[in-house]
């Protein structure tokens, strides 16, 4: 042990190393609470710095967990005393702008609010985002597959990737820093590290896409009485809007009718008896007309009866204010006292009503008082679940509520978190043996003892 | 061998097996030319018939080469006497196109124009789109990662696949048939399979997502005089076209007054003495007004002195000519009396001007004689060369001349077309050992014995 200590101090040097009470004066996450645990902390500033690290590590059979910003909903990053932390955060550089390219070139630990600032000094933009964006780092958004509100638009992380350089556990550099869309050059390594939580290595830099800037930003919240209206609209308003559809946020009626009640500091846009609110965006290429455009097209979907109520923001305020209705979380704990139980699943569309109607079947059967509260990024196929039973003392009861019903409908139990510590023992309802027996035969390729980020993402074996 | 051959027709059926004759009947290919060689060639209709193919191949320790539409431009698809030949060519099911989650559901074997087809009908598009889609497979084009004109706007054939079903060499069936943009639930295999050339195993299903068709489309030939107007007015073009431009595509001097001129069918629309030409189309949402708005914004490129010339199609039939310039294969020939050398590879847009010039230095050493002509995806990276040398015999040295200074640049070796048979000995110029050693390592791991599609995509381990 101390051996190792000394050793990586070699590595990193003595700013690059956290030891005692460095560690537990932070904190071991939003979930788990109390004190981060670990065995050293280190923080490499460089590719070769990690490689190393690594090497170390393996020749030691260390286990290492690597932690960016710390905001993952399902403890991707949770770390046990026994672990080695590798954190990414003194990797901060953006090393290039190639604005000719379009392109950014950055280390791991940039912090997304950072990179998105810089790409709009350039007149460019990064275009994924979500609630985190100021301490996120790119590093943790690739090794998840973040995803958030613009998806739809702009697609996953995974989407925004060009170029990556990752460390295998042994030491092996993998760089791939290619900054072209189109590379078929052999097996596309880089996909192996996106989405795998730190489990097949270590992502150090990456080279990702950047977009044009937006010129004009409308913004609407629409009710419709059926769920076959939210469908058709979207594909009305995707068609209409070709491409331009940015946000296409959808709220049932009890998260609408919580999120501008008497719990909360929302003022209702529109009556809270509608079943559905669609809350939208369209980024349009013409300021001069593209208000005009937005209230025809909805002007007609209120016509074809695709909507029966909306709403247009007229100023930045107003547009805030129908975002806060949709992002609202404390309501609900103004209501219930508490966090209420909740999931981030995928299927297809056109299945989500019968989900809605299933759940609310079996929590009848299961609670004698519950709430479901759903909304969520439909156009993806992504909804939030938030669900409150009395005593919100029976998590797992729920759990197996949710995922049974999500699993008869072949959907997916994590649409954007991922699985981490808190769901790989639900993969199963997603996954089949065959699909979990191949996650664990590449696992077992690239990090053959199981060091880098051991227990998360991939379920037990039997 | 008998026995192998009764073994299939027992899983395939009479109509599912084809011998002598019939496979030396059929073409062994644009590129290698004579006759189909294969010991069997077996025509599954299921899933479950490739999984017993496979593992009863697997069991005998046979090879298996997978042909869609044989239209790959890298021999990816070759076969030879001891090979077993897989085709999709039955498994041509549309099973579902689903209108409200805007999915199509198919079979590998399934042509890209009927898939464009029955997308159409629906009032939805498969954007992916090339020269061989009356021919190609969409297995074909997952296996590959087909890119073609508008990756721009769409992207590769990576991102146009939601869901994914797959058959490993042992007979596994790895079914990942999701029809949602969202799922964060451990390691994405589907793209293991996507872009590996059938070396990792058989792509038989998919879940494709489908867009909403364009309600207008414009064109026009613009002309530059120097390349930073080029990547100027891409810049310019995609931000006030808000992702709507769907086509940049660059003609280099050489090309454009080669296609234009004495030995062409192409009228010319404008001057053959510019430096560049662009081919640029732009997908509207409002056909009443989008015409103006593309000529306005023309107009403000030319006084921003980004363009100095140019033509906008005002039919259906001028904006196929325009296309000719830029798709006319035949003119070469006809100047030339044969095919040129050619390539297709990615590297940093601004670094385009430095390969050109670099290309003509070392060819002028080489050559007494020579031509390079040069168009290409511009907007991607993306560039087809196509060189002459007097006498056409010294096809490597003018490979080794390109792939070289692309080596210096980062480039890649291919950007769209792939390795197949054709380039995997020249992998090693755009990939780094380590990268084809981890190649090898997730290859050894999903088909140990090598049997799939052997002597494909990685080069031979040394």
């Amino acid at each position: 042990m101390t051996d190792l200590i000394s050793q990586l101090r070699n590595i990193v040097g003595d700013k690059g190393l956290l030891l005692g009470d460095d560690i537990s004066s932070r904190s071991g996450g939003f979930w788990q609470g109390g004190p981060l645990q670990a065995k050293a902390l280190v923080r490499p500033q460089t590719t070769q710095q990690v490689a190393e690290v690594l090497k170390l590590c393996q020749q030691q059979q260390q286990t290492v967990v690597t932690q960016g910003g710390c905001t993952s909903l399902v403890d991707s990053h949770h770390s046990s005393a026994d672990n080695i932390v590798l954190s990414t955060e003194r990797m901060t550089a953006i090393e290039a702008i190639d604005t000719a390219n379009r392109t950014a070139t950055v280390q791991a630990g940039v912090i997304l609010e950072q990179l998105q600032q810089s790409a709009c000094e350039q007149q460019l933009s990064f275009p994924v985002d979500f609630g985190a964006r100021g301490s996120c780092t790119i590093g943790g958004m690739m090794a998840t597959n973040a995803g958030g509100n613009s998806v739809l638009r702009y697609g996953m992380m995974r989407e925004q990737v060009l170029g990556l350089e990752a460390v295998l556990m042994d030491g092996t550099i993998i760089s791939s820093m290619t900054p072209y869309l189109k590379n078929n050059t052999g097996y596309d390594l880089k996909q192996l590290f996106i989405g795998s939580e730190g489990t097949l290595g270590i992502i150090t830099r990456a080279v990702l896409r950047l977009r044009p800037q937006p010129l004009s930003s409308q913004t609407a919240l629409v009710a419709t009485d059926d769920f076959t209206q939210v469908s058709q609209l979207l594909g009305y308003l995707d068609q209409q809007f070709n491409g331009g559809l940015s946000a296409y946020e959808v709220m049932w009626q009890d998260f609408y009718a919580l999120n501008t009640g008497e719990h909360s500091h929302n003022k209702p846009p529109m009556p809270a008896d509608y079943n559905y609110y669609v809350l939208l965006e369209y980024q349009g290429n013409n300021p001069a007309s593209d208000a005009q455009h937005f209230e025809k097209i909805l002007g007609e979907a209120f016509e074809a009866e695709l909507i029966v109520d909306a709403v247009i923001a007229k100023s930045d305020a107003e547009r805030i204010a129908l975002w806060e209705i949709r992002d609202d979380a404390e309501t609900e704990k103004t209501k219930f006292g508490c966090f209420l139980h909740t999931f981030d699943v995928s299927l297809a569309i056109g299945d989500m009503p019968l989900l809605i109607e299933q759940l609310h079947k079996q929590l009848e059967q299961a609670f004698q008082h519950y709430e479901l509260l759903v909304f969520g990024h439909l156009a993806d196929g992504n909804l939030h679940l938030c669900i409150w039973e009395e005593g919100m003392q029976r998590k797992s009861e729920v759990e197996n509520i949710v995922y049974q019903e999500i699993a008869k409908l072949q959907g997916s139990i994590s649409a954007e978190h991922g699985i981490g510590l808190e769901k790989r023992e639900h993969l199963h309802h997603s996954r089949s043996p065959a699909e979990i027996a191949l996650m664990w035969t590449v696992k077992k390729a690239m990090d053959p003892n199981n060091l880098l980020n051991p227990g998360k993402t991939l379920p037990a074996q039997k």
